[in-house]
C-alpha cells in the first residue's frame, strides 16, 4: 500500500508501519518523513511526565477519555528510555488502557530504546509528525522517569503536565530541581493520600522562586476515581491559549525545529565517520594509542577530524 | 598554584578546582585534561545506580567506610542529571555523608547539569580522570534515577551496582527492562521490609533470561544498619577479578575510550557550527523555512552541511 496516501486517509496500520519504519531506519524512511513534514504541524502535543509510580498512565487514560467525549482524535506515545522494548511494551501500563485501545479514535504506541539508531528523541519527534498527519488532534507523549533523556523527549511537547504524588519524601528534593523548568501544569495525583496539601505547598513555594513568565497552576487529582480530570484539561487549554496569544507557540516551534536540524546534521556527520572504513580503522588505532596513554583523547579527536570530509 | 603538580601531590583543593574548570570549560581545561589523561587509568570505578528512594547514598556511605578500614583512598562523585546544581548539591543526601566528608581519605563531589556545556557524561569522565590522578583508588559514581543519561554515566564504571528495594510494585516492570544490561552486582536494599524475598525471586528470574556471560549475584542488604556491606564489597572484588582474568577490563576500557573520542569529535563539529556567524544565520533562515513547511528538516540539514568546513 502507499503508506503516505493511507496515512492521510486516517489508516491506523499505515501510521504504525511508518513509525516502525522510522524506528528501524528502514530504506526510504527519510523520504517518507520529508513528505510527512510538509503536511504536519496541526496536532497539539501534550507531554505527561513525572517520577515512576505517580500514576501517569492512569492520568493519561482519563484525560484522553475526557477529550474523546468531545470527539477529539487522540494519539498516545508512551516512551520508556530505560526499556529496550518497542511497539507494544510497558505492558503493565498499557493493559490498563485496554478499553482505550478498542476505541477507533485513539492510537496507542509504546516506544523503547530498541531500534532507535538516531536516538529516542528523534524517533519520538518523527512519530509525532506521523500521527499529526494521521489526523490526531491531541498527541500525548508520556514518559517513564524524570532523567535528562525524558526532559529531551518532553521538549517536543507544547504543554507539559508534571505529575507528582504526595509523600515523595527526600526524593522530592532531587526531583524538584529538575522539574521546575519543564512543567507547565502541575498535578498532584493520588491527592486523597496523606500529605497532599503539604506537597502542594512545597510546589507552590518552589514556584514562588521560579522565573517562569506564566506561573503554572497546581491541580489536585485522583485519576483512578476520575477526580480533577476536567480541571486539568481546562489548564492545558488555558496554557495553549496563553502560548498562542503571546506568540510563544510559534517561538517554541522555531526553537525545537532548530534543534531538530542540528540533530540531523550530527547524525549525518556520524554516518560519515562510521560508514567509512578508513576512518574506522584510524579510530581503532587511535583508541589503542589513547588507552595505552601514548596520546590523549583530544589530540586523537583532532587527528581524526583532519581526515573527515563532509 | 600549579594545579597539575598539586593534584599529583594529593591536594584536595586542586582536584576540586580542576573539576570546576572542566565543568565550566574554562580556558586551558583541555590542555589540563591532556596532561591528566596520560597519568590516569589506575583507579577502579564503581557505579551505584537504581531508582529514587533505593538508598543509594546510604549504601555508598557504608561501602566507602568499609573500604576506608582497609586504608583505601576513595572519591565519590554524585551525579544528578535532573538537577541544575553543581558542586555541593543533592544536599539532603550529602548531609548524611557528613562524617565521611571530614575524612581526609575521602573526596566527595556533586555534579548537576549546570555548566556542563559538553554534557554531564563528558564532565563525569573528566572528573574520574582527575580523581584518578589525585590518587583515589576507588571512585564511586552515584547517580539519581535510572533514565538513559544515567545509563550513559554508569557506562564510565568498571563495576556497576544496581540498588533496588522491595515493593517497587508495578514500577519494577519498567525498571527491569532497562537495568538487566547494566547491573554487575544487584543489591536489594532495605531487605528487612516485606516483599524482599519476592523481589529477589523476580530479579533472579529475570537473570535466568539474561544473556550475560557472568551471572550477576543478588545481595540482600540493610545499608542503614550496615548489614550486607562486606558481602557487596566481596562481590565487587569478584567482578573486578573476573574482568581482569577474562581481559574484559581492557576490552571495556577500549570501548569507552572509543566512545570518548567520538564524543570529542562531535563537540568539535558543533563548535564549528555555532561559532560561525554565517552558518548561524543560515541555520536561522533554514529553520524559518522548515517551520513554514517550505522545506523539510532533512533537506535543510543537507544544505547546511554543504557550508560547514572542518
Amino acid at each position: 500500500m502507499d503508506l503516505l496516501q493511507e496515512l492521510k486517509k486516517h489508516n491506523k496500520r499505515a501510521a504504525a508501519k511508518l513509525i516502525t519504519m522510522v524506528e528501524n531506519r528502514n530504506p526510504g524512511y527519510q523520504e517518507a518523513l520529508k513528505d510527512i513534514h510538509k503536511l504536519s504541524g496541526n496536532a497539539y502535543v501534550v507531554g505527561i511526565t513525572g517520577p515512576p509510580g505517580a500514576g501517569k498512565s492512569t492520568l493519561t487514560d482519563k484525560l484522553v477519555k475526557e477529550l474523546r467525549k468531545k470527539g477529539k482524535q487522540i494519539a498516545i506515545i508512551a516512551v520508556d528510555p530505560t526499556s529496550p522494548f518497542t511497539g507494544g511494551s510497558i505492558l503493565g501500563d498499557r493493559i490498563r488502557m485496554n478499553d482505550l485501545s478498542l476505541d477507533a479514535g485513539v492510537f496507542i504506541r509504546s516506544m523503547g530504546t530498541r531500534g532507535h539508531l538516531g536516538g529516542l528523541s528523534e524517533s519520538t519527534k518523527a512519530a509525532i509528525k506521523i500521527l499529526d498527519v494521521y489526523g490526531a488532534e491531541y498527541i500525548f507523549v508520556e514518559t517513564v522517569g524524570v532523567g535528562q533523556s525524558e526532559v529531551e523527549i518532553v521538549k517536543n511537547a507544547d504543554t507539559t503536565v508534571m505529575v507528582l504524588v504526595p509523600g515523595l519524601g527526600d526524593d522530592i528534593q532531587a526531583i524538584k530541581a529538575g522539574i521546575m523548568e519543564i512543567g507547565d501544569v502541575f498535578v498532584i495525583n493520588k491527592a486523597d493520600r496523606e500529605g497532599a496539601n503539604r506537597t502542594k505547598a512545597e510546589i507552590e513555594m518552589m514556584l514562588d522562586f521560579s522565573n517562569k513568565e506564566k506561573r503554572p497552576s497546581v491541580q489536585m487529582a485522583v485519576a483512578v476515581d476520575n477526580k480533577g480530570i476536567i480541571e486539568i484539561i481546562d489548564e492545558i487549554e488555558k496554557h495553549k491559549e496563553y502560548l498562542i496569544d503571546t506568540n510563544k507557540f510559534h517561538h517554541n516551534r522555531i526553537e525545537s525545529t532548530k534543534e531538530e536540524i542540528v540533530e540531523i546534521i550530527k547524525g549525518y556527520i556520524l554516518d560519515k565517520i562510521f560508514n567509512n572504513q578508513h576512518i574506522n580503522e584510524e579510530l581503532n588505532q587511535l583508541t589503542k594509542d589513547v588507552v595505552e596513554r601514548n596520546v590523549d583523547p583530544y589530540t586523537a579527536g583532532d587527528l581524526l577530524l583532519k581526515n573527515i570530509k563532509l
